[in-house]
């Protein structure tokens, strides 16, 4: 029998505590074993819910307990999360966590704490929800060298995006929408100035590459500033715009959080509204892609429980994760080769011309034009624009 | 050190050896041990082959051994397949494959073997290619009841639907073509009368439920009727026409692979080419797909190369997989409820009506009609159709 702690009883932690409970006899089928919710850490009482029994406020009633081998830490934040997790580890009980923040600042020495005491820590559920891609890179992609990874890797500016392409809404018509159903934040910045997915992105370079990529290092550009002018020239190139996160591997690896234009081929295209999706090319595999609900209750605490099930297959053994503290420095993203999308006033065709020559240009409005450049550096691009007065907007394209 | 051998040095094996040879050092580095290759057993010689001294003509070389830990099986077929791999696995070596006709007769018997001797028998490759779907379901899935896969898992008709669809060539003509491009078979059957994925599909639908389920007992329907027209259809609806097998658990679990139209917002629905993918409804995740190329040296080689990652990382250890001997008898797929796009000749338009009342009728040329039905079990469908003399075609409706 194994014993489980959950550490807050909020939206994952809820969730965890059901997934546990309504699919113990699958889970007792897979592991040979059952596992029992014996704690839940709460500051709040839960009078009439079915676990109020199970409530604790006092954390170290479960540090104390030697039945208790697994903590599951849905708490989010840094603090208390970071040092309940070093106890338990240090106390030789396992430890897995939704909470990207703690992840992304603390994995590598929260990892070292669990080999060292004969124990595992695990983070399915802090990168896209209930998309396994966290074990995937620790075992099936184990063989590969990552050369690139592109993400939707947050729900919120996946669905303003989403809502604004298919019914032609201002982006602040939507976030407000969103805000009211719950979907974005009172206050979004984090989704919609791409910092979350800044976060996840680094964690799935800091796999990639078994060093520590930190947020604070990548460039990270919003969603705000798109609106549906732009949706409308996307549209009639077939195209698809999304807030992508990238870690790309060439002379070193360089990452970037930016609305992408993306082809109508590419997988990521059709990835909408609450899902999410993981694109990894390997220098072998090829192009895979991972997609499911990026948030949301049951998704992110079924990721939850299966990093409990493999904890509980792997009690006194090191699960494989690669992931050292020493801290890698990223490559220049303006190095990365791609194409843009300009849109531009009609007085400035002739600059664009002379810079760019020959182009496919797309009018839909008087006064505007747009067209997408062939592939070129970012630096590149940079110095080309500098040249054009008339730029109204200019966006990264993937196809 | 962990030595290997592979047996075969066809398309996959060579690609075994290749993944092997040129990511030796990402291997190292996350397995923290050397895996090298020690044998390569094969009827033929290859004079000039930078591997060639690692060729053996003789399976007794590699059996008695006692430095070769893993075994990978990329022979294709059942004899000499299944003999080698039972001699291995009884000699405490590991064994991983790419052979779906292997595991889809013998895998429980092969997974029983190799527990009882302290090894594994690991299959990720032979279904879906290099997309990691096997170890996912588990481990990062095996908190899940499942609850329905759907997968494009044949390489070769999605090839030829994909090329039907976009250039509007008829089905023998895009088959001409691939079986010049060495894409199809010189007897395609095996693929598209979907054979091929109901070998697949029975492999998932026994990880599914834990038990086997029988190729033999599945329903398959292959791609050989479907012509232009009804791409025409589907293009005017925004759907698309791809082989599907279909696990769905609801009653007793039913499985069938035959031609579906997809909805345009199904993320199967924009699966093309050479790429394969599994779609997964779990109880608690909801849906998530698993994206990849489903064929292809290296890809397949890859897949086989995690099976050998992670039986090196678990020497003498168990790796999870639930899949008894024991039969599961299939429920009957024609209980399962969908609708069903229908076309018939403009005479039979009264019968039309008065069977399934009002419908919303799609017209493409003169002499017929067509429209998707609402959702009804295959068996009511059935009986519905068998009214109406003039059905031209009919096809399952996913949306």
């Amino acid at each position: 029998m194994i014993k489980v702690a959950v550490l807050g009883y909020g939206t994952v932690g809820s969730g965890v505590v059901q997934v546990l409970q309504d699919n113990a006899d699958v889970i007792r089928a897979r592991v040979g074993e059952d596992i029992e919710v014996k704690y839940i850490l709460d500051l709040r009482d839960f009078p009439g819910d079915k676990n109020e029994g199970l409530v604790v406020h006092d954390f170290n009633i479960i540090l104390d307990d030697p039945e208790v081998n697994i903590v599951c830490e849905t708490m989010g934040g840094v603090h208390p999360a970071y040092d309940f997790s070093m106890s338990a580890l240090k106390a030789g009980k396992c430890v897995c966590t939704s909470n990207k923040e703690l992840v992304e600042n603390h994995g590598p020495e929260l990892i070292a704490t669990a080999r060292a005491n004969g124990c595992n820590y695990l983070f399915e559920a802090a990168v896209g929800g209930g998309i396994p891609i966290i074990r995937a890179m620790n075992t099936s992609l184990a063989q590969e060298k990552i050369v690139k990874i592109m993400g939707i890797l947050n729900g919120t500016t996946n669905y303003i995006l989403t809502k604004m392409a298919k019914d032609g809404v201002s982006y602040e018509t939507v976030l407000k929408e969103a805000q009211e159903l719950g979907y974005a934040e009172r206050n979004p910045e984090a989704d919609v100035e791409g910092h979350d997915a800044g976060r996840k992105i680094a964690i799935l370079a800091s796999l990639m590459t078994g060093k520590t990529v930190k947020f604070a290092d990548i460039s990270t550009e919003g969603i705000t500033k798109i609106n549906n002018r732009d949706f409308e020239y996307a549209r009639k190139m077939g195209k698809s715009i999304k807030l992508i996160a990238v870690a790309e591997c060439h002379d070193g690896v360089a990452c970037i959080v930016a609305p992408f234009m993306i082809g109508a081929d590419h997988p990521l295209n059709g990835v909408n509204g609450v899902f999410n999706a993981v694109h990894v090319t390997g220098n072998m595999l090829g192009d895979a892609m991972f997609y499911g609900q990026g948030a949301g209750k049951l998704a992110t605490a079924s990721a939850v429980v299966a990093d409990v099930v493999d904890m509980a297959r792997n009690m006194g053994r090191e699960l494989p994760c690669v992931w050292d503290e020493e801290k890698l420095e990223l490559a220049d993203y303006k190095k990365l080769v791609k194409r843009f999308f300009v849109r531009a006033t009609v007085k400035s065709r002739g600059e664009v011309l002379n810079t760019f020559g020959s182009i496919d240009e797309v009018d839909l409005f008087d006064e505007e034009f747009a067209f997408i450049t062939s592939h070129m550096s970012e630096h590149d691009f940079d110095k080309k624009i500098a040249n054009i007065k008339g730029v109204i907007k200019t966006i990264r394209v993937e196809d």
